[in-house]
């Protein structure tokens, strides 16, 4: 049966997205109504040369939808709730604000599919780079079982919306034509620079997007005891995030392994490094959905049961649309 | 007494930077030569608004100098060895040909400035990443004792020199205009990308660069036995290169502490994150000799003594220029 379907924020960078790939993977839909804030409404959207017509979003608007993809802030999040509860809806929330409750599942179907079982109407897709480490990491975690994480990450623009995608375009052609820059969506210059912040400092000295990647990897992967240490740097780059990251497992792996394991990994794509130029990048990765893994190698620690990888992955996609998308096919 | 000096390789990157360093510095030179390759030849090079001619770099060229930099190749740098032995002179050297060797000392005068009096002629100037990391890490490491390193570099593209800077700068304009690219100096596109590679592979995976960072710290640190996981990523930023940091002591080392010894480190300037937008950046870091360490938490794991922390410097001064002049000062 098909199914009556909505995308709340969708006009903006991973509201759109989503409407890609769910016309892209032919999500089984009845009806695909595109909802946004009042500024938005009546808006033309054209995509995969589909029309539709973006309404506003407001109370009542989701009355006989059957399930929600939100693609908006933790506050209208809440909002959206209120309303798929009311209706018996499925609700796929990319914001944060239900991540980490105790009965919202939060999953990467490649990793923890069979949590789906257990939602009661809500389900969160995790943070783009809590995703893209587990989906490369997943298959050598089904063999050997993580117990450590130490991540740096490198973080696209689009994290930051549509907007942040603007910014960094807009300050490299002043600077080209020597006019002052402007900032508003990030803390800094970014065009020619790094910010190592992502979302506001906890005491602890780590930021909000540092704080998710540790939170919701335990959640994700069922371990409290998981360690995760993340360090989250915003990079000039336009849509994929990358990310170095140094894993230690419970069980020996060693690197041929790891290979033959990443070879054969769901939703992964591994990239052999047998000559000079061979890893993922994250201009070669972007407007795709597979997570892509290269520059395997051993960590030089006898003691532990290390490899570092380096891995990207398009943020839009796989790092929010498509596995928003994946979640709710489990439903079908 | 003053001495005469030389440059060899002064129309680089390094070499230019390396004649600022010396004027700013006021370093005590009776006469200062500059050498390049034939092709450079008769150049004029004004700095500071001193003029210099540019000599070709020959057999013989450097009678009578007392001290040569070397802003040159690791092939160049023996045939200005053979002249040095022979003249007795001392040779700073900016290439990595001779900092393995046993009888040449590889100098971070903030770090292992002792090892001068072991020198031979010889002086290397380590890598522009061992640099900027254990300048940063001094200050802990006198206190705790360095025994395990995970780093994730973010390198700028002057690392690669004058033509890796044009080259990003070139691209970026070109993808402005929707002419097509050139590649010619970096192994793939560096505007709005990310390249996990400097320099070849080796088997074991890891890059030339990255094995640097882990051979010359070993060497620096006089400790064989210190365990260094390093991933070296070229990044679209001009001069100011950055690391993230994972640092595990032999010795318990708490954060408060860690941040005392920062602000109180020689060639280091600590940048406390005691609001939401305090924090080293390239940018901000750039056309400076200190390096900028900020971003320090504690790591997760309770059975190692382990911080993260971020620090930024300039690739071409503290980097390369800033720390052969350094060395020499320490012939004075």
């Amino acid at each position: 049966m098909k199914k009556h379907v909505a995308i709340v924020g969708a006009t903006g960078a991973v509201g759109q997205e989503m409407i890609k790939v769910l016309l892209e993977r032919n999500f089984p839909y009845q009806t695909l109504r595109l909802f946004a804030s009042k500024q938005s409404a009546g808006k033309k959207l054209t995509i995969h040369n589909q029309n539709f017509i973006v309404e506003e979003f407001h109370d009542h608007c989701l009355n006989n939808i059957d399930i929600v993809f939100g693609a908006t802030d933790a506050l209208v999040a809440k909002d959206i709730a209120k309303q798929t509860k009311l209706n018996h809806a499925l609700f796929i929330d990319n914001s944060s604000a239900f991540r980490l409750d105790e009965d919202v599942p939060l999953i990467i179907p490649e990793v923890n599919s069979s949590d789906f079982l257990t939602h009661q109407g809500i389900i969160a897709n995790p943070n783009c780079a809590t995703i893209i480490a587990l989906t490369a990491l997943q298959p050598l975690h089904a063999y050997a079982n993580i117990q450590r994480l130490i991540v740096s990450t490198y973080q696209a623009v689009s994290g930051a919306g549509i907007y942040g995608i603007q910014e960094l375009q807009q300050q490299i052609e002043n600077i080209a034509h020597q006019h002052p820059i402007q900032i508003q969506h990030f803390p800094c210059q970014i065009a020619y620079n790094l910010i190592p912040q992502i979302g506001s400092f906890h005491d602890s000295g780590y930021s909000e997007e540092e704080i998710k990647l540790e939170k919701e990897s335990k959640k994700i992967l069922h371990d409290p005891s998981l360690l995760v240490n993340c360090t989250c740097v915003r990079v000039p780059v336009i849509r994929s995030h990358s990310e170095s990251i140094y894993v230690e497992f419970k069980q020996p792996i060693d690197v041929h392994t790891a290979k033959q394991l990443l070879q054969q990994g769901n939703g992964v794509r591994f990239i052999d490094q047998n000559d000079n130029t061979k890893y993922p990048t994250p201009l070669d990765t972007s407007n795709q959905d597979y997570i892509y893994v290269g520059r395997i190698r051993k960590d030089p620690n006898p003691c532990v049961h290390a490899l570092s990888l380096w891995c990207c992955g398009d943020q839009l996609r796989k790092g929010a649309a498509t596995n928003a998308i994946q979640i709710a096919e489990l439903s079908l």
